[in-house]
């Protein structure tokens, strides 16, 4: 299989939970489930769900034990989105070529839809818990790398220097490590959780490198890609004045560290026994990648 | 102790691990621990909170256990109130006689203390989660009472009536059932939960007729009580035709369903063995409050 081929194999394994998980879901409202099932299904990468099924492959975990950690994490990333994206956040019209989510169902209904697929990731996890302590033990770690020092404590930053025209590189490190890079790693280290900590700090340092290569690249496209490809509006970054790899570095130096980057994240999966492989073409991917 | 004292043994014991856990609370950028600490520490009648310690009592548990419990319950109701008061949700300016949280830090800052809320409960009930199976099952029963068949649901339902200006008693019914009554239910059924599902469709059935009636006084209140002793702004659910039990009875049918509400309350707790007293003086102060 090339490359292609075996991240299609695992998107289809994961589209499947998803599929079934969205028939099964009816809310009332209707509203509050079609506003889930809107932004859980206008595509994207499921670049965590793949993440995770080939980690959780190479470390010889079934894909059964681990899809339902793939789905909550889709669903804690898929609210972050609508939420950044509300008019007081990111204020954002367009996500993957669609309308955003408080642009089609109002914005009241739009913070509904993201806390609902918050608390349904960790529905879902609660009743992974059932199964004994290392299930327990993954699920914290996700909800950690979500929370107030992950995700959230990036997003908050990330406002935080907006609002205050905040340009430093100590700044900048930290809304990157947390807002992007902290799910990146909950999607490849919650495997070695299940594997009792199997090379869980190996791949904790693979995850960090590679969610901060995926936003120094989503950086980089901000300037150069194109909204046909990207399927969200170009250039906002600079018009808003945001404090970015490349409004930091420039695009220049912006793809040197991005280089460097993908240097040791490519170093990182040498030290693990097994076929990563398909895991360095998923970081060549990610250091390449025009969408 | 009369009722006052026994509730404000229970208050002292919740308020002395909130304040510790806001201790323990801080983020970078700081204004998200703020943010978060202003509507934690915005009191309130934590009646949540005091509940679960007076179920945990008289079931025998030890407040110890359930401690963790009542303060990720009090971060989910929370959270809940930051949401609600947002200008596209209920757009309230003043919340327990204090300016709401997006008043005070904007709103894309209470949309994330809300989200920080809502995942720091979770990340205390999933160490919980780590002491056996009937905490998990505590912890996903508290979820599920959140979620999207919970108080999530409550709140869309909300919306949706207030959008299409429906006033009709089954989603009135609904409205209350989920938004109100539902975390309610999880304060009092918790505990039963823990202690292997002991007297859990007893409490369960208190807990959603001791929600309605919560919610029934507030609507009444909202009516005819005042800003200095409520500290949040009356007679605004009238004036945005919201549809609530006021708005579809009448003040006077309203208080008759609230005492026949009561009485039921009253005769669940009479079918309970132990020492009841206290949770029926909640109750008759849950129908008598001002506050």
């Amino acid at each position: 299989m090339n490359f292609q081929e075996k991240y299609d194999s695992y998107l289809n394994i994961f589209n499947a939970r998803l599929e079934s998980f969205c028939r099964s879901l009816e809310c009332k409202p209707e509203i509050l489930s079609e506003s889930m099932k809107y932004s859980l299904q206008s595509g994207g990468k499921r670049i965590r769900p793949v993440l995770m099924l080939a980690v959780a492959e190479l470390l010889g975990v079934d894909a059964e034990v681990v899809l339902d950690y793939a789905l909550s994490l889709e669903l804690i990333h898929t609210y972050s989105l609508i939420h950044d994206d509300l008019p007081e956040m990111d204020n954002d019209d367009y996500r993957r070529g669609k309308l955003t989510n408080h642009k089609v169902f109002g914005a009241g209904n739009a913070v509904l839809a993201g806390d609902a697929l918050l608390n349904t990731a960790y529905s879902i996890l609660f009743d992974c818990c059932k199964k004994g302590r290392e299930y327990v033990d993954a699920a914290g770690f996700i909800c950690d790398g979500a929370g107030v020092n992950g995700m959230i404590a990036g997003q908050s930053a990330d406002l935080y220097c907006e609002a205050n025209k905040i340009n430093d590189e100590k700044w900048l490190q930290y809304i990157v490590k947390n807002k992007t890079a902290k799910l990146i790693t909950a999607a490849v280290a919650a495997p070695c959780v299940l594997k009792g900590g199997k090379y869980f700090l190996e791949f904790k340092q693979f995850g960090e490198d590679l969610g901060i290569l995926f936003q120094l690249v989503d950086d980089i496209l901000d300037e150069k890609g194109s909204f046909d490809k990207l399927g969200k509006t170009i250039g906002k970054d600079k018009e808003e004045n945001k404090l970015t790899y490349v409004s930091f570095y420039g695009i220049d130096e912006s793809c040197v560290i991005a280089d460097v980057i993908y240097d040791r994240c490519i170093k990182l999966l040498d030290g693990i026994e097994g076929d990563t492989e398909f895991l360095k073409q998923i970081a060549a991917f990610v250091r390449h990648r025009e969408v």
